[in-house]
């Protein structure tokens, strides 16, 4: 947790509204940190369904392997996150670590350890000591209240410089259903099905199946479309839970994905993974700018996501980015890097809406002047139209700066 | 071209000797630097036969496409290759740029423009004023003697902070022949089938099928197994000429790969290839550690070279490299992501011979203080067992400092 908050932070932070059914509590177990809370307990109602994407990292951590396990049953109760240790790469200690979580908080709660979801993020390969969860689950069951939203998306931070929320409200049938949601994560961000931690929760009655499917059709343009250092991390996850409480004023019970009444509901869902997914990017270790960049003209949507990220992962693009230098020809080598269709000679490339680069040259009105101009902005959209189809994409990023260099250099000792 | 050269910098230059039938001169044409030479001109006899390997960038520059088109013939006169300006991204200007550059040097060295290999190194997507060659070649081409290869190996730096020549001699037949090489390159390296520029030139009497075989076979554990910054260039080019004038000492003819005479020069050949491409690695921009990166026990060489390359392309583990952190989580992340078959419960992780991790966990036996010792070494050998198969391989890159970050943030400004 740095001191200096980064200067992308959203400026507008929500006012997080209570989700029936369920509770929070947070504590400091003193799993790494000082002075400062690392444990979130999060309590929901009896029939509250899951569902969960994770990290296609084939050296998953031991929480992710945990929650693949329990999910089949789409049932759940409590949801343990700590900071300050991943319990990855930690072996047979870190299944027992799991093990040992999820019976002390299925004590607390009054469940079973099958509905009990985990969720660790810190330092990978060292064990993690989850004795020091005794006694600290079982008051924060006891103390969980409906509010407590921002103290939770604090507990879950490690590099973050902003705790990430965002909510909304949507009709469901007739009645007014809540989606709320939390994320962190700045580094060893590259997710591939889900990013670091996220936590959605709602109070509209969905079957863990119309879950799962919102879920899996709404990572795609959002948290599998950012990226601030290339690196997937063995922990990514992201658990949506529902506690049908919703029901009780009268919104209709979902259990079929393609239901009519879902359409407003899934367009808040996927906008609040999209919100959460933005601040990832804008809270990138380091960051001073927010890099959107835009592929359109490719041969499919799929090439120009591979493209786009073949962009947004350039060291050389995002340093300058970073020297505010609208450096085109670096956007010329990442497009011709990512071994997908492309003809230098039809490549537009515009930086903030002034086109620097036409047919494959520099464009003939290029004005040096006004484009420095406009680099200064915090927020850069690279757009790159290849001219081949109709293939249109757009990942965020952000730049790389010295800081990135100096939080991963001296991050672990 | 730095003032501060890399600490990584080879301590024993080579004496560069002559190579029969190759005459070499520099000038500054004032491309682009001011107060140093930017362009060097490579007098070949007739007879030299010639063969090469570039990009598979997309986007590749105008001179990479001169010389794909001019190689079939197998023949050489001249090289032309200029720092400053790369030539790339520019358009129709930039085919006239090499048409004119070609016919400004075949009239200096009174041979065909299809007999001069071109080859730019510098800015992208900026035009190359060819015209700045007239009479600077003509007269590099009267004034080109044997020697000055270190020299020439100045003349085609750019971010490089040295010069990288390396010489092998070796039996052919009973002559002795003799290899020369030279390179430039320390950023925009993640080479894939050359690196960015790098030149060899032999008296050996070879045809070039020949060379090219040679080259084909010698650039995969060479040029193809190092990485700066993952990002792979426009103007990638390795080219080989071989003089032939050995044959007047004896050395025979070679015109099959597969000759046996060829084995000791097919070992030189690869050993000069070998060292100009540890140079590069040693000249990463912003370097301060060498960082070879060994995988073994993969299910195939190619699969182990995937792994190994996620690990050497990896911010994390570079930044964590930069700060004398032996941050083996980070290790574990990039073998995870890499996609390529790993078990993390077999995994083995060392550190300059040092094991830090073993079956999946830290190895029982960690020590602290004796692991922080060794990341102090310039030199930082990473190597990772697998426990699956037999293959293995191995990549050289260097650490990811501040200085990356600032050598890159305002290079073109």
């Amino acid at each position: 947790m740095s001191t200096t908050v980064s200067p992308l932070a959203p400026t507008d932070v929500p006012e997080m509204p209570a989700i029936a059914g369920v509770k929070l509590a947070t504590a400091a177990a003193g799993i790494r940190y000082k002075g400062r809370t690392d444990v979130l307990l999060a309590v929901m109602d009896k029939g509250t369904t899951v569902a969960g994407v994770f990290t296609k990292s084939k050296c998953p951590s031991a929480p992710v392997e945990w929650c693949r396990a329990k999910l089949g049953r789409g049932q759940a109760r409590a949801l343990v996150v700590n900071s300050g240790n991943a319990n990855a790469f930690t072996g047979k200690t870190g299944k027992q670590s799991t093990a040992l979580t999820a019976q002390t908080a299925a004590k607390a709660v009054g469940c079973t350890t099958a509905d009990v979801f985990l969720a660790s993020t810190g330092v990978i390969g060292e064990p993690l000591d989850a004795t020091k969860f005794d006694g600290v689950l079982a008051t924060l069951a006891d103390t969980a209240t409906p509010d407590h939203w921002m103290d939770a998306a604090k507990a879950i931070m490690t590099t973050d410089t902003f705790p990430k929320v965002a909510t909304a409200t949507v009709k469901l049938g007739k009645a007014k259903v809540t989606i709320n949601g939390m994320a962190k994560g700045a580094g060893m961000i590259a997710p591939d099905m889900a990013t670091m931690l996220s936590f959605v929760f709602t109070d509209a009655p969905l079957s863990s199946a119309v879950l799962q499917s919102l879920l899996k059709s709404g990572v795609e343009d959002t948290f599998n479309a950012i990226t601030i250092d290339s690196d997937t991390s063995t922990s990514d996850t992201l658990l949506a839970f529902a506690t049908g409480a919703a029901a009780d004023d009268g919104a209709p019970k979902i259990s079929r994905a393609s239901d009519p009444r879902l359409k407003a509901f899934a367009r808040a869902f996927q906008s609040v993974l999209a919100d959460l997914a933005e601040q990832v990017a804008r809270d990138g270790e380091g960051a001073r700018k927010l890099v959107e960049v835009i592929v359109e003209g490719a041969t499919t949507k799929n090439s120009a996501r591979k493209i786009a990220m073949s962009i947004a992962n350039s060291p050389l693009v995002k340093t300058a980015i970073a020297g505010e230098d609208a450096n085109w020809g670096r956007v010329v080598m990442a497009v011709g890097k990512a071994g997908e269709p492309a003809n230098r000679d039809k490549l537009s490339i515009s930086f903030n809406g002034i086109r620097v680069a036409k047919s494959g040259a520099r464009d003939p009105s290029y004005n040096e002047a006004e484009v420095s101009e406009v680099m200064k902005n915090p927020k850069i959209q690279i757009k790159v139209a290849l001219g081949l189809g109709k293939g249109r994409d757009r990942v965020l990023t952000c730049d790389l700066t010295k800081e990135y260099v100096a939080i991963n250099g001296d991050y672990r000792s």
